[in-house]
């Protein structure tokens, strides 16, 4: 397998899988419109285009700007995997429309939870008429996203393995004097320098009082001595998104943070030896939550233990309670894009996130995550770093 | 004005703008579910969070993570703004509709361009009997967005002086050896050293023939003598986005860089001559499209001449023929996204890009980017550095 390039075999068994989906309700077609599914059925990395998926067929539709690499992906997988490509003309509403209405195709699916009402509308609007229905779906294609094929394995365990090392450098580099936003800045061109795509979210660097804030934006506050510093940054490698945490102490820890770092990394075992197949993710959260809870910080555990990792940095599986909308996007419809594969029970080449932690107002807080794929008999670790509190 | 926080004077005549058009509406409230106008209307931005804004009312939807970061908000613009908080208890989803029922409003507007068809569909059913009716809008806040206030007009130009030094910093640093993804990290590196949140974008070093795509992705292609470098990069300042492109030759310019380099200078200035209120957008696009074709490089120029900028690194207004996706996002709603506040004609205080190009596959591209703010009497540029093809 050539780093980088997903061989046209993969391709071929996924495209498999999201036909077998489109025979058994019944559809002639998809429009993928999600870029994460665009991306995992072809390769295509544009900011923008659209997929029709039939029961023989895989056109891509985008613009002049992509053309190029459109023209690309044809000539490699167009053999094996029949795709074509359509450029857009005017616009990609009124190609979509004529491509749909060209094809013969009678029911065609949409991802309800990718499209948006005013779009959903206007296509409708325009296809009145032509014999094409539009069919609600949802998941079709994240369902086989959630478990990954060996391709994505191998690619993840190499940038679990890189941001791992990244994450090694830059515990190893904090000092005092400097502010959240610098070493933020420095971990993002680490990461460019290790190899990623770029980084997979914000970079956090939280200081002092700033760590009790799950989410912290690095600011212009300068780390100081007996600050505890959390550190929760990721990569794209390749097209798949690693997720990491950890936590260090700038000179003796205060002993609050060392009870607090103690309760999370038990909860982290705790939800890493609850991974098996056939088991509801519930119930990884369920360990890390009755770890922190049975140490009297399970009010301060606000956020699920987990969420599932690859094309998206937020994807299924979600080891979680209460459903807490997640990622970036459309905040109200996440719960939805995390959902839309349901609460299926764990299977092997599944990979997540876990990442237990406790945040309490004005004090401080501590966090500490891996990436993880489920296994026949467990799971194994695709970051891997000390645990322990690092003292600097 | 303190850099960094929009004084609520600013805040109250947006939420009274917002407020005229529900009433023009004949709506009670509006739910804005759009992450950009939620920071608009309240400052707000966490990754997830809801507004449910009323004739008198404006609610704060958002969960545990970010509840410290939303009281904050209370206590800063509660009293004057009547900012107020609801967190999230067990969905999202779940809280809207409970906030929605009781709040006694009948007609409530929703965004059509940025709500899923699911999460509609799912809203309207659960709403049902409560006497709250879903009506469909478009573009009630983007429209304000669309024409600058002080504060962010103030913040447009810092941003717009700084990102100017991180180009003239990078031009000047820029050598043979090293790869496009080297010198990307380096860029994002200055970025966040310059004091932006961040990049606006993935940033983009193209390298000899890679600088014929448009759209080029940075990768392990190592700088050489005799290239033409394309520079495009970004930040977002106080949550405001800038963007920026020129190029360079290492070494002696070939002569059809030199020509290409030429044609598109004049293309520029072409544009940002014709910017004047009152004129349609597409008026600006027309006067570089015509440089462009007048020196037979019409066909090489694919995109559009410009974009808004403001607190989305594509928005309204679009200059440009033809209509094509743009950013990331939903690609396909993406025109509607961008077009939500229609082709109105250019105002004072609207900023966008100009950003003409040629692009030759198999030899190279030029494209040259900056941003400006339309005055009452022509444009002043955000952005400022040199339009000479940079040699090195």
């Amino acid at each position: 397998m050539t780093a980088g390039v997903c061989p046209a075999s993969f391709l071929d068994r996924r495209l498999g899988e999201a036909r077998g989906r489109l025979a058994e309700k019944g559809l002639d077609g998809l429009l993928v419109t999600h870029p994460p599914n665009v991306f995992y059925l072809t390769s295509f990395r544009g900011s923008a285009g659209v997929v029709l998926l039939t029961r023989n067929g895989l056109c891509l539709i985008t613009d002049a700007r992509y053309a190029t690499v459109a023209k690309g992906l044809v000539a490699r997988f167009g053999p094996k995997v029949g795709l074509t490509f359509v450029e857009v003309e005017s616009t990609y509403e009124e190609t979509i429309c004529a491509v749909l209405r060209a094809s013969g195709l009678a029911r065609v699916g949409i991802e309800t939870a990718h499209m948006t009402l005013a779009h959903f509308e206007w296509l409708e609007h325009a296809l009145a008429g032509s014999g094409v229905t539009l069919c609600r779906t949802t998941g079709l294609v994240e369902r086989s996203r959630v478990v990954k094929d060996p391709y994505e394995l191998a690619t993840l365990r190499e940038g679990g393995r890189r941001i791992s090392g990244v994450m090694a450098e830059t515990l190893s580099g904090l000092g005092t004097g400097r502010t959240e936003r610098e070493v933020a800045a420095d971990i993002d061109r680490a990461i460019c320098g290790a190899g990623f795509d770029g980084p997979a979210f914000e970079s956090i660097v939280a200081g002092g009082p700033n760590t009790a804030l799950p989410h912290s934006r690095p600011g212009g506050r300068r780390l100081e001595a007996g600050d505890l510093v959390m550190l929760d940054f990721g990569g794209v490698y390749d097209g798949y998104c690693l997720d990491m945490t950890r936590v260090a102490s700038l000179g003796r820890a205060d002993p609050d943070a060392v009870t607090w770092h103690d309760a999370v990394r038990e909860a982290h075992s705790a939800a890493c030896a609850a991974v098996l197949p056939g088991v509801p993710p519930g119930v990884v959260d369920a360990a890390a939550r009755t770890v922190l809870e049975r140490r009297g910080l399970g009010e301060g555990f606000v956020h699920g233990t987990g969420h599932g990792l690859g094309v998206e940095v937020h994807e299924a599986p979600r080891l979680g309670r209460p459903r807490l909308a997640t990622g970036s996007g459309d905040p109200v419809e996440t719960g939805e894009a995390v959902e839309v594969v349901g609460d299926i029970p764990l299977e092997p080449g599944m990979v997540f996130t876990v990442e237990p932690g406790v945040y309490l107002l004005g004090r401080g807080g501590v966090r500490l995550e891996d990436d993880l794929v489920v296994t026949e008999t467990g799971c194994e670790l695709l970051t891997s770093l000390s645990l322990d509190l690092v003292v600097i």
